[in-house]
């Protein structure tokens, strides 16, 4: 069938709107229409070319929500008319990974979803003849897609679409890094540093676990009214302390974080997120990705007087069993999602979505189709 | 009162062996008889200068067993006759750190304990009417030494000085960072980098935990048959490994280990231990103290797939809780410690323990005085 996407031909240019071909679900398999689709930072980080296992051309995108229909030989969990988030970390509940209830990470298609394959290492997607390239195994940037059926969650029908697609990575990668990484409890101290997308999600995700102290660390000012307006109680820019930002944070928290987390991506801002962890007990996540071969450092002499460092990926939630869960929090009012969707544009103008997030003035632009 | 001490004099020099004054307990303190005291690498540490807190003249040792002689005003929980081993990390199980329930790093007298002062801020020790400086509270290397009360364990009275002195560092720090901070459960995977006497203790922790895999790593061959003697189940030299020792820990580990530890101070290693833990789940404990200035590195990558980077002081034992138990378990035969003990010296060639030590030929050497 014809379908419309934007197509990353090449890193480093922009998207290509145009038609192409996309064959049905085989053995396992789901045909998805997507209704809209987020815009996110590690989708810019793939098509700038900086990501090292980028492949090109692709079909990018991994936040959307839509419905299913079609589906292929041995589906059993989700039949047509469905409403669904497609997941780029599946949740297969076979494998050592989901069965060992100790982590999201499941690796059941991993090794094909890395190289933009479906499970049987083809393409469905093709144009002029030529297969383009599947990403994260979501392919969100088109208007029919083509997921393994282990990658959807289904969802309520009743959620909008343009505000729920947003759970399909930023919201749930914030607050779950909250409850099921950090598993931050109520009372607690927490710094976040980086209020983009991610960074408000955590610090609601604060919010929700009865936080006490929720300080915000961006080095723009405008980002404070954002952070007051979802929980957070303290606001530091760097720029604005004179001498060492670890040290003000641990005096501002008497004596450090219970919980800090780095939503930037900058391996000095890293450092400082585990720096400023309480001695004894205070734990840090990383959530922000790091550009390629790019390190943390710190003296061992911090993890041994007690702080724990941590990583997060997508929120160390399972996606089938979680995301569901986040889009009736949202539904029932227990999070807020509206706000952080400053831009819709149709897919037409997905360049002009991804220029606004370059230059700081979305928090999120959402794309419909 | 006149006591035998070996005082380090200076950096860099040998202990001296001589006779120092010795005011009694003040409040809140106790005058303990030392009767038997290990040698450690952190009292040669000190002594060597490259301790950037080592403070000089001190009376060095912290791994002491001995009788309460006289308590101070104020000691209620002590009376004279009661066997202790002395604790350099404290627990009053008043301060925020105590009463947290995350962390055995008792605050209560921290700074004058580290400036080699009872929490008065004056020295009980003198030589030749000159202050000489206690050492990390305890200063087991002299006949009779004054220690805080709340920095004394209350142990059995029918247990060999001579062997549960070595519950006061590192049979507690390898046993606790198994039980206490990395929380090993049965059947888990695990790899001890380092088979000194802390890395031998990690290992019987191991075992006591039911650990189904015990993997050491060390760079000499002699060390494989002192691991079997405790429970491990696998030996890895890296100088016979041809290729990455990290893919070959994670290979014989089928998939990377439940949980690693370093016991060597080294931060190569460090970073080896926390990279061969396992994708999604695996954690690693830092024991072992790095030279100063030293830097642990790793991509952020390592931890946002779910490693988890630890490290623990005094394995994270609460002293006059734990310690006992742990007395109790050597007398009940659950743990060894008999055999790690493999020189026992009079206090008159406390320098050759300290050789001994550095020539690999002690597992650990015991001063009795």
């Amino acid at each position: 069938m014809d379908v419309r996407a934007a197509v990353a031909f090449e890193a480093g240019k922009p998207l290509e709107v145009t038609t192409v071909q996309l064959e049905g679900p085989r053995e396992g398999e789901v045909l998805v229409e997507i209704k809209a689709t987020g815009i996110c930072h590690t989708d810019a980080f793939t098509l700038s070319g900086s990501d090292p296992e980028g492949l090109f051309p692709a079909i990018l995108g991994h936040e959307g929500a839509g419905v299913v229909v079609e589906v292929g030989p041995g589906v059993t969990t989700l039949k047509p008319g469905d409403h669904v988030i497609p997941l780029y970390t599946p949740e297969c509940r076979q494998c050592d990974y989901c069965l060992s209830r100790k982590t999201n990470l499941c690796q059941k298609i991993r090794i094909t979803q890395g190289r933009g394959q479906m499970p049987d290492g083809t393409s469905r997607f093709s144009y002029k003849g030529k297969p383009v390239l599947h990403y994260m195994g979501t392919s969100t940037f088109a208007n029919y897609t083509v997921v393994p059926e282990i990658a959807l969650a289904k969802i309520r029908t009743d959620a909008p679409f343009d505000k729920v697609c947003y759970i399909g990575c930023g919201v749930t990668t914030g607050i779950g890094a909250v409850i099921n990484t950090a598993k931050a409890t109520a009372g607690c101290n927490a710094v976040v540093f980086g209020l983009g997308g991610i960074g408000l999600n955590v610090i609601q995700g604060l919010q929700l676990v009865g936080a006490n102290m929720i300080v915000g660390v961006d080095l723009n000012d405008d980002k404070e009214a954002w952070g007051r307006q979802f929980g957070m109680t303290h606001f530091v820019n760097p720029k604005k302390v004179s001498g060492d930002i670890v040290a003000h944070l641990v005096e501002l928290t008497k004596g450090g974080a219970d919980y800090s987390f780095d939503c930037t991506g900058n391996t000095t801002v890293m450092r400082q997120a585990l720096e400023c962890a309480h001695k004894g007990w205070g734990e840090s996540v990383i959530i922000g990705v790091a550009g390629a071969g790019q390190e943390i450092s710190t003296r061992p002499f911090q993890l041994v007087t007690g702080r724990v460092w941590r990583g997060t990926a997508f929120g160390g939630a399972r996606g089938r069993t979680d995301v569901p869960k986040i889009v009736d929090w949202y539904m029932d009012g227990k999070i807020q999602i509206d706000p952080m969707i400053t831009h819709v544009l149709p897919l037409e103008q997905i360049n002009d979505a991804f220029d606004l997030m370059h230059h700081g003035k979305s928090i999120r632009a959402v794309v419909t189709f």
